[in-house]
């Protein structure tokens, strides 16, 4: 099987590049063949035994998709996009690579004729804006709030047309706010729900910039990836028009969190968490949902942690590389 | 006030200048310049006192919207685009004239510093598919099974989008099934419902292809010309983020849009209705929407016609010339 990677250099199209170098598997299916796409040339990850293309080049740039699909891949993971904050201060370059990349994926696939291959979509929880219900059913309208939903949700319409037309095999995933990255801090408004419990770990102060009660939705950076090795051979059949869908994973409030952390790490990691009122920050994450009714993408095989514990032990054994 | 109408030769945007022409009002206000564009160059209304161009041009062609916005009309009515059935047959030429015109129009919108007119939209029930509830709410979410359908609601999408970034005020209106359409039959499958009214007012026979008990949303030419009158100056401050709505109807069977026939040119006209099945008439209609809930439109002050009955007596007034 053939498989391309869009957004390779990415913390889950890296960790999904070392799992199918590690395994040499995507969905339980022998992978001989692995091209490697980013804005910056992807690393290629090592013990990887079939053939391997990496290169650097933007998605909405002419003949860059032609070039992606013109060994065929059987599973193409479009990971590729311009986040939140810079499709917000970037109108422009947010529509070309998120709205304008997508469609001209779609479009270098539909020109060969006889080829529909299984089209991962990377979409977000930006489509929902709020207000919203405690619990976000899968069939609860798209109203994003920000241009970078927005443009997710149009390439979850296109995933629905051109999916319908034959073209490709579509399947839409909606990450929730994956924790703990490895790494450091960033810019994000969401950055503090990985710092408060990554800092810690590693013996440093984390910042606190909202109260206890904040709710949201995690998964691990390792469920992220399982997420596309389970969608890459799902049966769609019985999915029918609509390919997109939130998927599994953890509602907690940051009080949770931290009695997470507690339990593993003991009252003095949680002492290191300064509490620093953001109302900015507060003011961003209250459009945020808290919860989602996975039902749809439970019921077709996807899982995820289901408490924020074993979120935490995913980042002892994954990134700390303490045995469970 | 100045008014540019985009697929001014259609039925809906010839209607629409006639008015203005014969009124010199949009909304209330009075227009002094009226822009007209389309495909094929529309027919300037007679009796327009003020500043007229018309131009044939393709939205989604380099520098038309440009043109479009020159001089900064204070309204735009967006009725430009490929119909269902041809959106469907050919899939490059709906996404370009559909998606991009739109794209384009608010690209050019976005680029004229301090400009921010009021931009009506046209939508379409096809944003829905099934299945539905028997009355679709406002924020019930869009499924479309068509790629007309697909390219509407992205062009929802991008109206709520740059009218929250500030580039437009825009109004997004999902028209009802226009009946009595004036004219002849064309290939439309949605054709009949207007036929079986209007062939029999006329003396001539008309084919009825599906059952009596097939539903659907209805509303004159007549109130589709007066949503965009209401839309032109309304008070956009209290709809929020959420720009698209339902226009008002009437929800009736064929049976009662017959019976509405009966009531007002008897037996006669009805016995001109032959009913020739056709399952694929049949297949294709049995997955567009039945009923709506339109409380949204109508706080807002959209209104349509409340019974068939009415809806076939604006015919004969605004086409047939009979005083009410």
């Amino acid at each position: 099987m053939r498989v391309a990677i869009l957004g390779a250099a990415g913390m889950i199209g890296r960790k999904l590049a070392e799992r199918i170098a590690a395994t040499g598997l995507l969905g339980g299916k022998s992978v001989d063949a692995m091209t490697l796409v980013d804005l910056a040339i992807p690393q290629v990850a090592e013990g990887f035994a079939g053939t391997r293309d990496a290169f650097a080049a933007d998605l909405s740039a002419p003949d860059v998709a032609s070039r992606v699909v013109a060994d065929r891949p059987d599973v193409i993971v479009h990971l590729a996009a311009i986040v939140s904050g810079e499709a917000e201060a970037d109108m422009a370059k947010g529509y070309r690579v998120n709205l304008d990349g997508t469609r001209a994926l779609l479009e270098a696939i539909a020109e060969v004729e006889g080829y529909c291959p299984r089209l991962i979509y990377a979409s977000s929880l930006a489509v929902f804006g709020a207000p919203f219900p405690a619990k976000i059913p899968d069939d609860y309208y798209l109203t994003p709030l920000t241009s970078y939903g927005s443009q997710k949700a149009m390439g979850e319409l296109l995933l629905n047309d051109y999916s319908r037309r034959g073209f490709i095999d579509g399947i839409g995933i909606r990450f929730p706010t994956i924790c703990i990255r490895p790494g450091k801090p960033n810019k994000a408004a969401s950055s503090f729900y990985s710092g408060i419990l990554r800092e810690p770990l590693n013996g440093q102060e984390a910042i606190l910039p909202v109260g206890d009660d904040v709710r949201h939705w995690f998964a691990s950076p390792r469920s992220a990836v399982e997420y596309i090795n389970h969608a890459a051979t799902l049966d769609t059949a019985a999915m029918g028009a609509q390919r997109c869908m939130t998927m599994p994973g953890v509602s907690a409030t940051v009080g949770e969190q931290i009695e997470a952390l507690r339990a593993v790490a003991g009252d003095a990691a949680v002492a290191l968490i300064c509490r620093v009122p953001d109302p900015a920050v507060l003011n961003i994450i209250s459009g945020w949902p808290r919860d989602f009714d996975t039902a749809r993408a439970l019921s077709l095989g996807f899982r995820a942690e289901s408490t924020f514990g074993e979120i935490i032990a995913v980042y002892l054994e994954d990134e700390m590389r303490q045995k469970p």
